[in-house]
């Protein structure tokens, strides 16, 4: 629920003059769930939609206490040192629960939010059912168009929301502990596979020998691996956030890779896939929510979820009635 | 399209007497997508579901030249020496295209084939729109109310089935050839996770020493891995299908990884939510060849893609219009 609301062409014109308050405004437009704010966001994206595209898409996670805050901190000093603007989405799946975990703690990225060429943005605790990932994809275009050139999409390794991420990215980095092994019982399973590179934080001081140790470890599991969907190796890098070291390295990674899929034709096929994805995607979430919204058919569901457990009903007689009764309800909110 | 056509109680006494040849129609029937069939299918189901359940479910995968006939040979030898009833079922994505290639080599599995107490059964080829791994679980059913104690369900290592067969069964097994890592290449991505086991097949003669140290490689490297969703570690075993050793001792981890989760709870409550997962899989399945079915839907489909693709039109908004448009078509069919 907007308390000031912007007209359209005031939300154009912020956006694309780079108006920090408006894109922030944008964003929770466009997470809103009321009927007249969506048709005002439809009508915002339809507008800046030509504008979009244009930034490296870079999506960060690890699980927690691995330091994403201070290295995207740090990451983010050293792009907008090269002049480059760099806005950072939060996604957050638990936050619905513990409203806003990852960002409750105000100190985070304090140096960064102080900085004009940088734009942070806590995930939406509000959006339900599973939206969340679909407004985030709709902030890195309002932020696109607001001229951004890179985009962090940073989440917790711990969620479901790494295939989510991994799928509105180019590049998808996990940061890791160093003293391989134990660290990554926390971690969800698939998540190294998914990854473009592996990052172990904190090599500084005493540890430098530990996060070279985890290094080379994670090289030779890795090596036992299949290679990532674009053909090319993870690669495993160490840096330290504090002492500033390593930053350089996983930018300049970061944009040979994305040189190298721009030529081979990936970078752009993969946007494309993503995109087309993404529509299946959003479909499906609407006509879920279109089903969860109708009483009568979520009572059925759970009466059919019963009878299935209780082996009263085979699933493929279960499944056909409660589609059936979702036929007979669609038919009956005709007249 | 069945040629001759039992009864209802044909089918049912057929298959609680263990009659392998109205097994094998049952199956046929389940797989049929006429609506007389599926109709008659539903019946059967229905009647059978009280006998089904008591079985220990297997799923193996494995590249292509793994040798997984010639394990499988082996291991249902094994079993139904100790005088239990033993089926495999294959689910092969590929078929479609190859009409059938995992079992087009009709001298697969000769000596089991012949023994009275294994049934083998093919995947359909006919089963369209991922209806696939839908009629293996109903397949599964009709085995175990058959009698069948062991049920294998055995796919190739390189499609999608992976997840569903890990769905469907209680213990996952992944066959592997000596020589780490470089066959790994062509094993989907996060497959070793999902599994309950690993054996190294072919470990006889020279490759003995191969074997072996693909096995500490890959112990090494899994100890990095998080830990199956049961909570206990992904063991790697070797075995010779030819020599026929280490077969016992496959069965036996299987057979105490079963007792062990059947103890902790976890074997009941993974059943249960399979099937409530099979449910929804069912519904989602039924529902989008419900759309798929709508020829004004699946050409607006196509045109909104094509818009997604030029950008002409936010994802959100497409979404929203062939939501609309299936709305509409419902509404419509009604008079």
């Amino acid at each position: 629920m907007l308390k000031s609301r912007l007209s359209l062409a005031e939300y154009q014109s912020g956006i694309r003059n780079g108006d920090t308050f408006v894109l922030a405004q944008a964003i929770t437009l466009v997470e809103s769930t009321l009927p007249q704010d969506r048709q005002l966001a439809d009508q915002l994206l339809t507008t800046i939609l030509p504008f979009t595209g244009n930034s490296i898409r870079l999506g960060i996670t690890g699980i927690p206490g691995v330091g994403k805050s201070t290295f995207i901190e740090a990451f983010g000093k050293y792009i907008t040192k090269l002049n480059k603007k760099l806005a950072v989405l939060t996604v957050d799946p638990s936050s619905q629960l513990t409203k806003g975990s990852i960002l409750g703690d105000k100190t985070r990225m304090e140096e960064l939010s102080r900085n004009n060429l940088a734009f942070i943005r806590p995930s939406s605790s509000g959006s339900a059912m599973g939206g969340v990932t679909l407004t985030t994809r709709e902030a890195i275009l309002l932020c696109e168009a607001s001229g951004y050139e890179v985009i962090v999409v940073e989440t917790v390794g711990v969620g479901q929301s790494e295939v989510a991420i991994k799928n509105m990215v180019d590049f998808f980095l996990l940061l890791m502990l160093p003293g391989a092994g134990d660290e990554l019982q926390g971690l969800k399973k698939g998540i190294i596979e998914m990854a473009d590179a592996l990052v172990i934080t904190k090599a500084d001081g005493e540890n430098i020998k530990k996060a070279r140790e985890a290094q080379a470890e994670y090289q030779h599991a890795l090596h036992l691996l299949p290679s990532s969907s674009n053909g090319s190796r993870i690669n495993v890098l160490t840096c330290s956030a504090v002492a500033n070291e390593g930053i350089d390295s996983i930018w300049s990674m970061i944009n040979s890779h994305i040189i190298t899929i721009k030529e081979s034709g990936f970078f752009h096929q993969n946007r494309e896939q993503q995109n087309i994805h993404w529509f299946h995607d959003c479909f499906n979430n609407l006509l879920s929510q279109d089903i969860s919204l109708l009483d009568r058919l979520a009572k059925s569901k759970r009466t059919l979820e019963d009878r299935v457990r209780r082996k009263e009903i085979p699933v493929r007689t279960a499944a056909r009635e409660m589609l059936d009764i979702y036929h007979e309800v669609l038919r009956g909110s005709k007249s």
